[in-house]
């Protein structure tokens, strides 16, 4: 699929963009970029997989945090999303977009307050992993006068969030069962990478145990870009939330999940000064790339000289050593910088600019940016 | 100076903060605090130092990036603000202030004109460390048809931008000195921590080499909160540019520049699960903490528990070990984060929580996040 303009774009991303009196080669840096046609090749080639697999595709718009982008998953055949905070559920539900699983525990009466709002205008799915957080979703489906269904979240490898033992994770399913106003949608869970396989025979496990209490499991969710691709322990996931493939980034590229050509968010920088023969500096810092790491050496890899280190981060300046380049860039040279992870980096500008290839077709505004509560 | 509501603030905090439904009890997390009145406090206690030893104080605004703060800054004694991106500069003239150092190096067609229409609204002031940037420069200035101050950037220890030979400084001098459009301001440094001796010393070489060659220099401008208070080397300072010094943070208090108590950034989190009796789970992660390390071990101080050990961050989510805590917090439980460099914290949100204390005065606006380009 070939995007030369605005018009070959997808409906959803058309309507959204922006136009701009610049090009790739006079807008001003440092600025995010997004190649409309690398993310939508990503997004249908993960919709193939999910449809040949029988799996439901609810991908994690925490990475585009983009209301277009959305629309555009859920043309391609996506279930729905999965958000991570109130704040992202809120602008996704007022641009239209009505089924919603959020995978965070809510909490504070202000919080559920506009969780109940959320639920009024939406099929709303939350996750739950203890007595208190069940009580107040409780309260806001009552406030909602609708219903919310609650995921069991399961820790099984991950450490972050989640109950481990079967018999907690049956007991609070049977809680959130017995409670009025809430709906037991399933077992959600988060694996960590490399570990599905633990993953997948914890979630029987903790099936098992639910059924041994008459409680049917229905949906199995999962999650997680670095092992999407993966059959182990797939068996009984039935719906998966990916994220960060719309745009992949460096740490993907560094597990063996993309290919650099794969990867469509770039930040695009200039190179300010050149003090001395084995350092430049660009204009691209941690507040345009973050200072991620993800296990990984430097900052990012800079496209055009992969042999230059990106060794540290101002605010606003990038540091890199050039002294393995054959030939190093000079002051005023435009770069592309592929970032350790994208999630992070779309949240730091109110806007990415689409592009396709070396043409830069627009502005897109990244709606939920900063939405964090 | 006590602020027990919105009257009490100094008038441009009171003109700009905006109402809220919400107390500190309710306020939705995460949220950044700032303290109004340790805020304040710092801002006099630095302009006093500033007064008594003869410095022009030039505070860098990239932490607040608040229009409110910065003519708070100025109506307290400042000369002018520093900043670091024309998008930071465009908005600081958009709401009147008129005395404006740009600390980076700029360049590119697009750039330069906007930089252009900055200098035709104040006086203006850049700095450059090669030909191509004064080239650019005076671009700018003959477009703006008005003068533009030039600062050569020395690079004095910290290994960014800037020249180190005096000769080359000299030469740069002059080519300014001689370029229409251009006046040669002086010389800028920002110093390598804990350098300032030797700083200064390259910093009296340069302005000895630029003598030789007949040109004055009357304005020798350094920089940095960590060494702030320190005299070593100050001699031939004319003018501190210091920006973390409004807010501080973990880094400045683990290098011996604040107490905790001076400082007045805070991100207010609340516990969102307990999985086992080591570890709780905040609702603050990468996406409100940021992954700034600044040489510290984990991802910020939890004010409460100060024997925790914020260990990782999720986007969303703050991994906490309290194994070392004599009683640890409860779900729900909400608390305040010290982080480890308010600078990029602040860039994340529109808005900053004004409080005094344990009352919440209201909402200011980040007036120029995001604005790094």
């Amino acid at each position: 699929m070939t995007f030369r303009s605005k018009d070959d774009l997808p409906a959803p991303l058309a309507a959204a963009l922006q136009p701009l009196e610049r090009t790739l080669e006079t807008l001003e840096t440092p600025a995010v970029l997004v190649d409309a046609e690398v993310a939508d090749a990503n997004l249908r080639r993960w919709q193939a997989r999910c449809d040949a697999a029988g799996l439901i595709n609810r991908p994690h718009i925490k990475t585009h945090r983009s209301v277009a982008w959305a629309q555009r998953q859920i043309e391609l055949g996506a279930r729905g999303i999965t958000v991570q905070t109130v704040g992202e559920a809120e602008v996704m539900v007022a641009a239209g977009i009505t089924d919603i699983f959020l995978t965070t525990n809510v909490l504070g009466p202000a919080k559920l307050d506009r969780l109940a709002a959320v639920a009024r205008r939406s099929s709303l799915a939350v996750v739950a992993d203890s007595a208190e957080v069940v009580e107040g979703i409780a309260v806001a489906a009552r406030s909602a006068g609708e219903s919310i269904r609650v995921f069991v979240e399961c820790d099984t490898g991950a450490h972050r969030c989640g109950l481990a033992e079967p018999e907690d994770i049956a007991s609070l399913a049977a809680a959130v069962d017995g409670t009025d106003g809430l709906v037991f949608g399933g077992l959600m869970t988060y694996p960590a990478a490399g570990q599905r396989l633990q993953s997948g025979e914890r979630l029987e496990t903790a099936r098992a145990a639910c059924l041994t209490r008459g409680l049917q499991v229905l949906v199995i969710t999962s999650g997680g870009s670095p092992d999407m691709w993966s059959d182990e322990g797939l068996a009984p996931i039935t719906e998966y939330r990916a994220g960060t493939y719309i745009y992949n980034d460096r740490s993907l590229v560094a597990g063996g999940v993309a290919t650099i050509e794969q990867c469509a968010l770039t930040v695009l920088a200039t190179v300010v000064s050149r003090p001395t023969a084995d350092r430049a500096i660009l204009d691209a810092g941690s507040k345009s790339l973050t200072s991620d790491l993800l296990g990984l050496d430097g900052h990012g890899l800079v496209l055009p000289y992969p042999e230059a280190r990106l060794y540290g981060l101002s605010e606003e300046h990038g540091h890199l050593d050039v002294s393995r380049c054959a030939t190093a860039p000079e002051v005023g040279e435009r770069l592309r910088i592929l970032p350790n992870h994208a999630c992070v980096v779309s949240n730091l500008f109110d806007r990415v600019f689409l592009t396709a290839g070396d043409t830069l077709l627009g502005a897109l505004p990244v709606d939920a940016r900063g939405r964090s509560n």
